[in-house]
Formats: structure tokens, sequence, C-alpha cells
């Protein structure tokens, strides 16, 4: 699968899983709903910032940039099956600042979850170097 | 959620993101079909023995053997959202072993596909230390 067709389906998805690994290199995972922008993966704490300064994904971005996300289909049929995953480096963007509006504003155009209450933790930016995915079909 | 709620949800499930990371800490994910024995999460390399050896995800267990499986439930109704985190450590099983063998057997029974076509390349075998959840009606 091209980059490009990796990318077009994973920013169509709803809903990805979010790798991060601490600073020993183990791995998190969580899912995450998100918008892309260009080639950046743009997602929101949905929760209060006490909490959030203690949420495992940020403590180990600060530790640890490399991030992975991916989107998969899964069908009783094998044959239908893909997956796509964006590889990057993540980080917070600055609380209130332009990029962090810009990226709540998205996100809310997607999900009418976040238009009736627009998320109010962190915004982490994932800045992707790879697209690339695989279908059974190819 | 409890463990052995977050567990029951993880078992039923037919496929799961897998995410280990490198010995540099760097992270890394693919969706996997899986059987859960007790506390063990199995699942196999579907594939030529030749190029496994070379798969990503087998370097890196073998590199750190820390890994995190995750399985998710999306809607757009977000009240109904639920995911559950399986935290482990990772082992390629011996091949032509007992263990395998068992572990190709449930997979077989699980997966149609399977059963028509056992998997021929090495076994993982995720030793399950912590089951954790989430749901929103919580």
């Amino acid at each position: 699968m091209t980059a490009s067709e990796a990318r077009r389906r994973f920013a169509a998805a709803p809903v990805a899983r979010l790798a991060t690994a601490d600073g020993a290199g183990r791995p998190h995972l969580v899912p995450i709903v998100f918008a892309v922008a260009g080639d950046t993966v743009l997602s929101a704490v949905d929760d209060k910032p006490k909490r959030t300064t203690q949420l495992r994904r940020l403590r180990n971005v600060a530790e640890n940039p490399a991030v992975a996300l991916l989107v998969d289909h899964y069908e009783e049929d094998w044959s239908a099956l893909w997956w796509v995953r964006a590889d990057g480096t993540a980080r917070v963007l600055v609380p209130g600042g332009d990029d962090a509006v810009a990226a709540v504003a998205l996100l809310s155009e997607r999900y009418a979850a976040y238009a009736r209450r627009p998320p109010r933790g962190p915004v982490l930016a994932v800045a992707v170097s790879r697209w690339s995915g695989w279908r059974a079909a190819e």
C-alpha cells in the first residue's frame, strides 16, 4: 500500500490506537479519537488538568517522544483485512496556544460529542514520519 | 472495570493490537488475531519462516519482552465506548514444541481461516501481568 493510500485510510477512520513507551521502553496502548492535518495526527485528553498530568501517555511522551498509531479493519473474511500505521514523534501543544485551539476546532468538527463539549485537556500532536499499511487483497 | 471483566471482554474479541518496543524504546504496533488461555495471550505469525525472522514484532520482543495489547470498542455514541488492555511479557514458543502445537490448535478452533490453513510461523505467548479496562458508562 502506498503512503498516500495509508494516510487516506487512516484519516477516514473514527478511532486509532496510540502506542507510547516510557524511558525504560515499556509500551503503553490506548484508543484515541483524532483528526489528521497534513502529516500531523491530533488528539486531545478529555479530562481535568490535574488528572491528565498523571496520564501515562503524556508521561511517556515526555520521556520518549517516539510513538506509533494504528488503524485496522477486521472481518471474518480475512481477504477483507487491512491496517495502516503512522510512525512519528509526539509533543504536547502549548495549552491555549494557536495550534492547540486550531486542533480542538478540527476535533470538534469531526466528532459530534466534541462539538457539544470540547476536550479540556492537553492536545497531543504527532508529526508522522512514515505512513505504511497492508491489505490482504494486495 | 475489574480485572476479570477486562479479561472476559478481551478474550471474546476477534482482534487485538500488539504494541512492542525495540531496545531503544521505539514503539511498534500491529493488529493480531489471538486466543486466550488462562492469563496467556497466544498469537501466531502466518508467514514463511525466512521472512518472519525479520518481523519487527519478533525482533522487538527479543530485544525487549515488555508488551501491551489492546481491544477497544468504538461507537458514535460515546456512552457505549469501552476498552481493555493486557500488559505483560512476551516470548516466542519453541517451534514444533508442545506449547506451540497446543497454541495453533486453540487458534484454529477460534478462526475458520486458521482451521482451513493453520499458521506456519512462530507463536508468540504473552504472559499477562495486568488486565485493565475502562468503560464510559461506569
